[in-house]
């Protein structure tokens, strides 16, 4: 489905006898509709209305900070991970979006009635491998059984807590006119590799998802002295969904450059064939980093030195200006780009 | 179904080709064995090990309690709550059972297509007032969409954060022999509750649920000085379960007397109608507290003093020997207090 059909399907705001739709999941427009119109109002603080990847709490002077995510992706297992893989890796990124260091993960399973055992080894296994790969322990969880016919085999909520280094100040309101935005590498693998693996869609040589753990990669930035002022991962609905979230809560444009931005051919072949677009094909190892354009040459190198960041390169500056994004075409010409209502791909997370 | 029927229905240990059953939700044994065969040996870590309602982390020098907790109940609303309030309390008690005072909350959406919003809605202003009634905000969140008939309704995961005040150090190990068992208000009033609207099954007179936030009650206790060695609530399985559980990762024995153990009427009719024992039916604001003796009357004081904790007495007492729950009965004779294999009622929480 493009963007433009989606447009027309989900055109209107949310009334009072409708009902949940799949796009309310999908990092769109209606997504941010739900949390404006439903969860923002009801719990309204100051840590929640940041609408930042993670809450960051003041502690004692320490800086704490918290997120979570739940994960009903399918299928469960899917070239290059696994719903165990996301759960971890997820989380972990949305405290490294805040510039954390993660500390510990909690996981809640939600786990169907005639699962099969051996399955729910299998996840547990790849949680333990992912959680050792990003070097963050597991340390409290839960275990809810519903009937069959009543869940999906596993869905996982994670949460994670993590300590924000002194003098680190990662948000969207940090970010200033002229920044530059540095992008850790190609874009729209976890979304091809996961349609690659849907029923009635099933193709051959589609690449792995790129999920991966980026509390390295923001770890190294921000120790070498980069002044980081926003992170953002590129989840649902990809890049392009990331880049209209930060320029609407910073208040400021976006342009981005077209042939800056890297698709493997696997991907961009894939899309073409579907009638996707790359830029909103949700990651699950990517992100965005503002920083000031000084300090953009010393960041990508800094970034190209992680196996979880060596694609990075700059994609383009932010400018004062009223929350758009503006994509610089391969011809020259511009064009905006928007937020989506839904996601072109539900469950990828 | 009695409990013993349950023993005769689960009694095998976990097999390779086994699956995911009810009971493994239920907080009895083969939930147990779940955690044990499974969670446990996977994540095996100090902070998990400790087999506590939360983790207990130490930040530069202050402890940092961190819990979660997946919501599944059916139906959402009941009696006296829904699962907004369990979601809320239910994760602020695991902070209160580590003997925290709880900081901040998240929540993990997975909607099912198809919900009306309008139920979201008063799911959510449910919890709006649940904070507030708990004093801790809700300061980060996450919302996933599963297809129609791949969900149900609504599930919630909450995670929380809570700090250990200085010399407090709640947990099974510190339990000692001839230590005072307190319980916190007569039990069984949630999970009657649920089962008085359950399709199928719905009767009159049902009890409201005890479902409530316990920081308030744990905090008065701290605060006057009592030595609280350790504080469990009597969620799924009940106050036998949490008996058996603390018995066994203490490595102490128990002996309660059931006069002492407060049965309203109308739960005590219920169960006698349904076949099921009381003490092993779930609380949602229920908690027992191990004590020196000699601060008994003066815990018990101080609990009746706090709304939620107005019917407190003392129920038992901790002895030396291995990991086992006796009840002395009305009659003078006593009775061993088995943990049951599954619960006696599903998706109560």
């Amino acid at each position: 489905m493009t963007r433009e059909e989606f447009k027309l399907i989900c055109p209107a705001p949310i009334g009072e006898r409708d009902t949940i739709q799949m796009a309310h999941g999908g990092g769109g427009r209606l997504m941010r509709r739900l949390i404006e119109d439903v969860f923002l109002p009801a719990f309204h603080n100051p840590a929640l209305d940041a609408r930042h990847d993670s809450a960051v709490l003041d502690i004692g002077g320490a800086r704490l900070a918290f997120t979570t995510d739940g994960y009903v992706v399918s299928p469960l297992f899917f070239p290059g991970g696994d719903i165990g893989r996301l759960a971890v890796f997820g989380t972990v990124n949305d405290l490294a979006m805040a510039g954390a260091r993660p500390l510990a993960l909690s996981a809640a399973f939600i786990l169907e009635e005639g699962l099969p055992l051996e399955l729910l080894r299998r996840v547990v296994a790849s949680m333990r491998a992912a959680a050792e790969d990003a070097g963050v322990p597991l340390v409290t969880g839960d275990t809810k059984v519903v009937d069959r016919g009543k869940g999906d085999g596993v869905f996982i909520s994670t949460a994670g807590v993590g300590l924000v280094p002194p003098g680190v100040d990662v948000r969207p309101a940090r970010v200033r006119p002229d920044d530059a935005i540095l992008l850790s590498g190609d874009v729209g693998r976890h979304g091809v590799a996961i349609l690659s693996v849907r029923d009635g869609l099933r193709f051959e040589g589609a690449p792995e998802s790129d999920c991966a753990p980026l509390a390295g990669p923001v770890g190294a930035l921000i120790e070498s002295g980069i002044e980081v002022h926003c992170l953002r991962d590129l989840t649902r609905g990809g890049l392009a969904s990331a880049l209209n979230e930060i320029a609407a809560d910073a208040a400021l444009s976006i342009t981005v450059e077209e042939t800056a931005i890297p698709v493997i051919p696997a991907v961009a072949g894939a899309c073409e064939i579907l009638g996707l677009d790359p830029l909103y094909v949700a990651n699950e190892g990517r992100f965005i980093a503002f920083l000031p354009a000084a300090q953009a040459e010393k960041a990508i190198e800094v970034l190209r030195g992680h196996p979880f960041s060596a694609g990075a390169c700059m994609i383009g500056r932010a400018a004062s200006g009223s929350a758009t994004v503006t994509l610089r075409g391969r011809l020259g010409g511009s064009r905006p780009l928007d937020l989506l209502s839904g996601e072109q791909l539900p469950r990828i997370c």
